[in-house]
Order: structure tokens, then C-alpha cells, then sequence
């Protein structure tokens, strides 16, 4: 309570600040001048004790912001930031699997930081309701329960996590909207509307003793987004105004020059389609938690008066979720249940489903695969992918899109017809979030470590010193005192992959294991040896998965087991006795015929049973 | 020879129909008309006894035309030609694995149907020297050893491969040039220039008994070629002119529109970032075979003063065979070994490198993970990936250049900076190719469904009438007689995987077991059972691989032996003879214990020994 009114008193101070003419220097500019006279110092060393005592006045107590996840990759974004007592966190996400990752389902952040710090801890603030946002939140959850906070839609997205998670009426949610600050102790959470391709998404103004933090989210600008209004520019800029001690901001297309396109443009796209798919069933693929993208085919199939069902699980789910906070809105008698669709023509009936990532399992994919047991695809079909490959998974799609046109559905997936745009912001807007913000320190975010750096460079041709660009990494701890920022140490930090109903059990050694398994197989050798006497009882025995098909291969095996019989004959009792290395011996004579014979290492695992 | 010189007779008659005014009807236009006017039968009934007889008697010994690969796929090109006793080869390449394919290091053609058929085989004929259409070549040949046609680049790629396989000098080498013919049976091969992303490709126009069949191979149209001189489009034409019975052409751009950009503008690119790389050392990945990219890389070194030192072994390879053979031509001294690269400074060296594709062995990625033994990257190093990655390598690239970003090098691989150009045609190159050639029937190849079917879109829209395009699969044998073409039948055909040494030992059993290995890992139950008292002499033992940590896992293990040691208690005497049931029986109690503590599903193989 007492830290709050501190900090209601700096806010204050704040807006005193802004009062002053446009042009006199704010109290982050004066800093960045100090920075600037501060460098320059050993070259010519004019800076005055009066500017160095300054300076030390100047120190606040320091905050610390600890990327836990986010950064050097895309996914699994969490943030914590923590000023003297407390902590809050921003996000929790998860991240997908590389190729790497054999068997694994999802990958969480590290949560050993904030477990340990778990007093400190007043809540989780949330952006929006992506999994690389709130996909995490669950697990955290189950560790240490703290309340949490978010707009209306993220909230009712977390909410069925929490169900699956048997965590429904165990944690406090609460519900906050743009414009609103919220306390988290002695700092204070402001929330401003951004765009995204989720609606209710929200950037973060941080109010810390140390300083204002800017935290965009993920954002693009939209200036005619389909519900709500654009993007809040005039606050970022009123804050900028104030004095920005950092921006963190979101780097995922800081590749891409110039501006992302508005949704709008999809949904004239969609308008022109459906006119050329007249007589045809439209079937569209596209992200479920794109509710705008869901409101633009609605919106098309009305003014052609189509009917709508709804196929895959997660896009069930998220529309339900969405219609029932009033986030979609259809005509009555629109949205039609599944086993009502034969009562409709073809030219009459939409299908939005999933799969728009060529996902296996994914409804699209069962219907592309003649696997679906409501939906056969035809020539009578005119199928739309509202969707851009996410990098990894651009083999998948084209599969899919090979098995549609097979059954010779048209298909719609090219750039050229722009029925998909990013939710996230290009190099034009990332200047503009910059030159409104005007950030004495800028730390770029959410993006693998080429698209931070191009961020970073981005941030450094407008004119911010490169000293006061930190790229940070997982587990960083970023510490600042108002005047200067850097890293200062590291926290335990990293990936814990979660596969089935298993949290962290599966790590580098079993990783590992898959994989030689995976490359090459594995033979299994058996021997009983009568401990009694040190002679062998039965085997070697052969056993083989992933190496060869071994019917096809007898002579091979023959041969091998020749190789570990020759091994065996050649042990001295004392050798019977000594099992590890009488392992060793036969895993690498087998080990050595096998690769001669076929230039491959499968995984060999001699077991010996002891009678 | 005798069937040779029908076919110089067969080729005269050509020369003769040439003659005629351009705007008389050519044979094929002819064809052409007849095909129409049958296809009004039903409707009209107007065909007459005439057309009937005409029709007839234009009908010629029969051709087949046999892919056994590059359909439905991008890779292992290989055509079967058959007419009468003879049968060529065009093209025999391989594939590279889907990630499905664990472990499979190569996928070539199944041989099956020219094996059967040796006898008649006259030789391959290759179009050019890339993997995807010579890779395959010394398997086919240590199974049937026939001549091998192609051009001097493309033979010399082969001798190399021909060398790894212990092939050199066992094989008959037959180098052409474009404009020359070579008869293979009833047939005759010739020879046309085109451009692609390696000298010294071809295209063929095949005259047959039954009309000329002109086979692209894989083109683009470049005007400003790096040597050599643009596509013979002439010829194309001159053919069109005289009647093509049927084109097979490159399908792998057909879904970009435009025109493919000319290699020359890699050219100017490289000359500006030479500039702009001024004082630093400079590092190019791409394509081993793209030699007029190295070419350029070399013109731009000479210009500015560098030494050139190449990494890669293929890379090595295809530089020694391509300056051998001159078609890389460097001045003297600028070609410098990698152990003479300290002897000059940084700003004179510019390093070719393999590893454009991220390839986790090659070069550049051994490089950017600072595991290259003379090569480590910093801030002085300009790097040029000069390639797009190939689907499925994204997130390969993408890894490289975060890693050489991390090292402080400045890294060039955005499409903006255009440092790449495809080698093949785009839409507007695809259809003057067919307004040259004016084919009667289309037979698109060279691509997966999406681009076979949107290639077959841009002929219809040029007036092939649909029935005459022909959208075949591996092992389609498209038979024509000069009037009509169609699918008739299927030969053995498929996908063979080379995994070591081992060509077809590994099927679809192995790969299934690979990924189930890979996905959940494996649990191997042991147990010795003494047969004289059909009482178990030791186990159950539990081990496992892939699975989970087991020291962290110990409970979960202890309670699967326990699972184990239940279910053997409840067999009997019975029980414990039949060793298939009793496997099931621990199999299945041991699986539901595991799913229903972990929600996965490992491999479980029970293993019984008998004492």
C-alpha cells in the first residue's frame, strides 16, 4: 500500500513533467545527455563533479527484469520483473518442439527463478491469449498459485487451460482493460490496446521506482482493425513524452521492411474468393485464436448466404469461448452444428476448421488424407489456407495442399492471393513504437537472435547509442537504477520439455537416446550366465528393431551372432565375471561388424541375466 | 544402325514438312484437329468414314513413355523411353529424405522395371549434372551397366561419383554436345542448350517413330547468361514448327508467376556488398554445382584484389572438376590453399564455403557452431548466404545465421539483397515454352502435384485442350501412336532407401519402428525361464532407453517391475509355455501401467530366454 502511493506520487510527478513545453528536455533526456557526456569522458575529460553528483541523485532503487523465456527463440515468452520486495511476471508461455526434440509435446521456461522467489511473487500479468503467452501458465500455476491478470478474452482462453489442468476455480483471475494500472506491489501495471492477431491484445507500461518500462506485447498498428480501434499511439507517445527509461518490443518481423498489412485486406480477399467459389463448399483453414480472421468469414458467408460449421477441436473450442464474451458476433441461424450440414447444398455451407499448419491430427489434414469421417473432399470444393507456414512446418502444408488438389478441390494458399497478414509489426512500425516511446535504453524482444539484432540495429539508426541497446538472454538478469542499465548476472534459467503427463523427465540423455534410435536402430544381445559355475546358460540371442528387416537381412544376423559366439569363446571365467566389460567387449565387436557390413551404428545393448 | 536410319528417314520427312508455308497445318496441327473433331463425335455425329481411315493410318508403332520419378515429388528424376525392342533412360537422380524417413541417408528409384527389361536398354541420357538426376546413376549401373550420354560438365560430375562407388572405368562414357542427335534404338536423342543453375544443361527433343517428344529438362530463360549462351529457343521453335507430338517440361516454378530474374544480377549484387564489405574478410555459402555463381564470386574477388580459399568437400569436388574442364577460369594465383590463408589479412580473403542449406555437417554450420578447425568467425567476417533455402531447411539456415550473428559477423541472406536466383523457369518462361513448341499433348513433370497441376492450368489456358494433358505418376506408362496419348497401365515402381551401404533394406516396418522409437523410447523386458520346470530362473528386469531419466524415475520403474512380477503370478504352468500369449500378457499389463502414469506409449519388448 505504502509503495503504491510512492508510486502514485512519482506518476504524478510525471504528469507535472509533461507540462512543461514540448521542447525543454524531459528527465530521460536529460539522462541520455549524461550517458552521452559520460562517454565521452576519457576522450575528454570535461564532465564536472556537479554532473557526476548528479548522476548519483539520479539512482533509484533498482529494478531487475529477468527474461525467462522469449528471447533467442520464438516462444515460451515470460518476464520478471522485480523491484526491492516484488516480483510480477509478464506472460507465461509455451514454445513447440524442435525437430530435435524427439517425442516431446510441448516446452515450458524454467521455473526455478521464480519458485524460489515465490514470497516475492504478486501475480502473472498477461499480454494476450496466445500459447507462446499463456501455453505455460498451467504449469507455473501448479507451482506457485498467484493471482492473475488479463483482458477479458485472455482470461477466457486461460480459463480453459485451467479446466484441462484441473485447476478451474483454484486461481484468482482478474479482469483488467486498457487504460487501467494495476499494483504489483511497489511497481504498477498500466495496460494499453494494441493490435494483434488476437483481439484484446495489450501492451504494458511499467511504472517502477527506477523509471517507466515500456513492454509492447505483441503488436502491429492496424488502423482498421475489425473490432475495436487501433492500436493506443497517443498513449505510447504521452509516455514517451514523460520519459521512457527502456522499450522492450516485439522483434519477430524485424526482417520485414515496410508495414503489415491491415486484417481488412483478408477480408476483401474472402469477399472476391467466395464470389469465384459460387456453387462450390468453401472450406478455410486458418489459426483458431484468429477471432478476427473467424468474424471476416462470417461476415463473407452472410452477404452470400452460407451457413457455417466448425470442425477441430481448439477451433470449437476458442469460438465457443469468443461468441459466449460477445468477441464473435454472427446472425442467428448462421453458425450450424455439424450433423446439420447435409441438410444444406454444397453452395450453401462454409466449414472453418484447423490444420492451416498441416498439422498431422488436425482436421484438414484428416480430410486431405480421406481420414475424415464427416468431410470428403471433391472437385465440388474450394478450400482456402488463411495461413503463412510457420518455418518448419512448410512441408507439411505443401503435403496437405497436394492431397486437396488430388481430389481435385481448388485450393487456395498462395502470398499472391492475400488471404493471410501477420499480427506482428515491420521495421516501419517498429520505428514508429520507437520514435513515439523515445526510450533512453531499448531492449529488443520475443524474436530469435537474428531478429533482435536487426531490431537492435534498427533501434541504433534512430539514433539510440548502441550502449543503451541490450540484448539480453534467458535467464539475464537486466538491473537498473534510472541512470544506467546493463547486465549484471544470470539466473537459473532454460527449457523443460514436457512429453505426455511428464514435466521435466525427459532431458538431454533420453534426448539423445531417441535419436541414435531413431538414426539407426537397435540390437539387442542376451545372455544368461549361471553364476554358479560363470558359464554362459543361454544365448547370445539377437534381437533387432529399427536396424534392418530382418528377414531380408538372416545372414547378416547369422554372421553377427558368429562374431559375439567368437567374443564369448574367448573369455576367460574371470572374464564371465567381470560383466561390464565383458559388455563392452561384445557391444564393440558386434559394434565394429555391423558398421563394416553396413555403415550404420545402431544402438547395441548387450544384457546380461544372471541365473 | 537399321533402325537408326529409319529414323534419319523419319527425320527428313520432318525437314521436308518444315518447308511447307508457315501457315499450313503441320502434321500434329493436323492431329490436332482430327482429336478435336473426335471429341465432337458423340455430341454432332458428324465424324466421317474419311477422318475414321485418316486417323488410322496416321498411327505409328507405338511409343511409352515410363517416370519412374520426379512425379508427385521434387528429386530422383528418371524417364523411362520404350519403343518397339529399345529402351533409354533420361535422367536417373535421387531424392533426399522426408523427415519421416529416419535414418535414410539417400532415396533412389526402384529399378524393378529396367532390370527386367536390360536387354533392351540402349543407355542413359543425362540433361545435367545436379543430384536430383545423376545421384542415382551408380546404382543403376552396378545393376545394369549400359552407356551413359551427357555433356562434358555433366560427366565429369558423374566420374566423381562413379569413383565412390568403385565404378570408374567400367563404364561407358559417351560425351554430346547440344545440336547433336544420338540414336538409341528405334529412337534418336538430341540435344538442345538450355540455362539453369549449372553450365552445360540440356534439354532433348526424342524423335520416335511416333513424333517428336521434346523433354525440357530443368530450364529457365537467361539472356545474360555467365557462359555459355542464352537457351536454344530457336530449336524449340524450329520443333514446334515442324509438330511436337508431346512436351515434358520443368513444373517446379509453375507456381510463380513472372519471369525467373538472370544470374548476372547475383553478379552486381556480389559487387556491391564487396564494397560494402571493404576491410573485412568475406565468407559465401552456396550450391557446390552452382558454378556460375562461383564464377562471379571470382570476378568479384579479382576486382577487389581477394584470394580465394574454397571449404566443403563437395565444394572442393565440383571447383577442381568445373576449372579442369573449363568451365571456372580464375587468373593465376587467385585460387589459394586454405593453409596459405594466414599469409594475407583478413580484407583479402574471400572463403567459399558448402553449407548454404544449413546442413549440420558442412562447412559454414561447423563454422558458425565454432567446430571448424581453421575458420572461426567474429566481427571481421561479412557473410553471404547466397541461396534460399530448400523446404524443409529452414530452420536449419535460420539456426546458422543466429550462431554467426552471435559471433558478431554481419551476415547477407534476406531475398532483398538478391544474392540468389532460382535455376528454374517461371510462369511467363513456361508459357513461351509452350508457344514455342506448340505441342499437341502436355505431359508436365519435375515437381510435386500442386506445381504438375498449376503447370497443366497455364497450358490449358493457352488452348491444350485438357484431355490432352497428362498429369502421370511414378510408374504410369503413358503410351501414345502418334495420334492418341494415354495412361494404359503401371509398372513396378516406387521409392528405394539407401541407409550406409544398405540399398532397400530398410522398408516401411524399420522406419515405423524408428519412429516409434523416436517418439516415446523403449522398455525391454527380460526373463529366463528353466524349461525342464517351466519355472522363471531370473527377472523380470526392466531396462530402458529413451523413455525417461531413469535414476529420477525410480518409483515408476519399481512399480512397473511389480506390475510385472503380478501378472507373472497370475500364470500358470500353462501360461508359461506358451511364449507368445505370455508376452502379450506382460506386454499389455506393462503398457497400460506405463500410459496411465505418463500418457505415453514406449516400445515394449519382452524378451524370454530359455535355460
Amino acid at each position: 500500500m505504502n509503495n503504491y502511493s510512492n508510486n502514485r506520487k512519482r506518476y504524478n510527478e510525471d504528469k507535472q513533467n509533461s507540462k512543461q513545453p514540448h521542447s525543454a528536455p524531459t528527465k530521460s533526456e536529460k539522462s541520455v545527455k549524461n550517458e552521452k557526456a559520460d562517454a565521452g569522458t576519457a576522450a575528454t575529460g570535461e564532465i564536472t563533479a556537479q554532473a557526476k553528483q548528479q548522476r548519483k541523485e539520479n539512482r533509484k532503487t533498482p529494478l531487475k527484469i529477468i527474461p525467462l523465456g522469449g528471447l533467442h527463440e520464438i516462444g515460451k515468452n515470460m518476464t520478471v520483473f522485480e523491484c526491492s520486495n516484488d516480483i510480477f511476471i509478464a506472460d507465461c508461455g509455451l514454445a513447440f518442439p524442435d525437430a530435435e526434440m524427439l517425442g516431446v509435446d510441448i516446452v515450458i521456461p524454467d521455473f526455478t527463478y521464480v519458485e524460489r522467489n515465490q514470497a516475492k511473487v504478486r501475480g502473472v500479468v498477461l499480454t494476450h491469449g496466445h500459447e507462446d503467452h499463456i501455453g505455460g501458465l498451467a504449469y507455473l500455476l501448479k507451482k506457485i498459485n498467484v493471482p492473475v491478470y488479463g483482458t477479458k478474452l485472455t482470461l477466457g482462453l486461460v480459463e480453459g487451460k485451467l479446466k484441462e489442468h484441473g485447476l478451474n476455480g483454484k486461481v484468482k483471475l482478474c479482469e483488467v482493460t486498457p487504460k487501467k494500472t494495476v499494483k504489483m506491489g511497489c511497481m504498477a501495471v498500466e495496460f494499453i490496446s494494441v493490435n494483434h492477431s488476437i483481439p484484446d491484445a495489450v501492451g504494458l507500461a511499467i511504472h517502477t521506482p527506477a523509471g517507466i518500462i515500456v513492454h509492447t506485447g505483441d503488436f502491429k498498428v492496424d488502423y482498421t482493425p475489425i473490432n475495436g480501434g487501433p492500436i493506443d499511439l497517443a498513449r505510447f507517445g504521452e509516455l514517451g513524452s514523460r520519459g521512457v527509461l527502456a522499450l522492450m518490443a516485439d522483434s519477430t518481423n524485424a526482417e520485414r521492411p515496410g508495414y503489415t498489412q491491415t486484417e481488412k485486406k483478408v477480408g476483401n480477399s474472402f469477399d472476391n474468393l467466395f464470389t469465384k467459389a459460387e456453387g462450390k463448399r468453401i472450406i478455410i483453414a486458418t489459426f483458431s485464436s484468429n477471432i478476427h480472421r473467424i468474424q471476416q468469414i462470417i461476415n463473407s458467408a452472410v452477404k452470400t448466404n452460407r451457413k457455417i460449421a466448425v470442425f477441430g477441436r481448439s477451433m470449437v473450442n476458442v469460438i465457443n469461448t469468443a461468441v459466449e464474451l460477445g468477441y464473435l458476433s454472427a446472425p442467428k441461424g448462421v453458425m450450424i452444428d455439424i450433423d446439420m450440414m447435409n441438410r444444406y447444398s454444397s453452395s450453401q455451407i462454409v466449414l472453418i476448421t484447423t490444420g492451416s499448419q498441416g498439422e498431422p491430427m488436425s482436421a484438414l489434414t484428416r480430410m486431405a488424407m480421406n481420414d475424415h469421417k464427416k468431410v470428403n473432399i471433391n472437385c465440388n470444393d474450394f478450400i482456402i489456407i488463411s495461413a503463412t507456414p510457420i518455418p518448419g512446418n512448410e512441408k507439411f502444408v505443401t503435403r496437405v495442399v497436394n492431397e486437396l488438389m488430388k481430389s481435385g478441390a481448388e485450393v487456395v494458399y498462395e502470398a499472391m492471393y492475400e488471404v493471410h497478414v501477420s499480427g506482428h509489426a515491420c521495421q516501419e512500425e517498429l520505428k514508429l513504437m520507437l520514435a513515439l516511446t523515445k526510450p533512453q535504453y531499448f531492449i529488443p524482444v520475443h524474436g530469435e537472435y537474428k531478429h533482435l539484432k536487426k531490431h537492435a540495429q534498427l533501434a541504433e539508426e534512430m539514433g539510440i547509442p548502441s550502449q543503451n541497446i541490450i540484448i539480453g538472454e534467458i535467464g539475464s538478469v537486466i538491473e537498473t537504477d534510472g541512470v544506467d542499465m546493463r547486465i549484471v548476472s544470470k539466473v537459473p534459467s532454460g527449457r523443460v520439455l514436457v512429453d505426455g503427463l511428464g514435466v521435466g523427465d525427459v532431458g538431454s540423455i533420453v534426448l539423445r537416446d531417441r535419436k541414435h534410435l531413431a538414426q539407426d536402430g537397435l540390437i539387442i544381445v542376451v545372455i544368461a550366465i549361471d553364476k554358479s559355475t560363470n558359464t554362459i546358460a543361454s544365448g547370445p540371442d539377437i534381437i533387432s528393431r529399427g536396424f534392418v528387416y530382418v528377414r531380408e537381412s538372416e545372414e547378416l544376423i547369422d554372421e553377427a551372432k558368429q562374431i559375439l559366439n567368437n567374443t564369448l569363446a574367448q573369455c576367460t571365467i574371470h572374464d564371465l565375471r567381470e560383466w561390464n566389460s565383458l559388455k563392452t567387449k561384445l557391444k564393440d565387436a558386434l559394434s565394429e561388424y555391423i558398421y563394416s557390413k553396413t555403415k550404420r551404428s545402431p544402438m547395441i545393448l548387450p544384457i546380461i541375466m544372471e541365473i
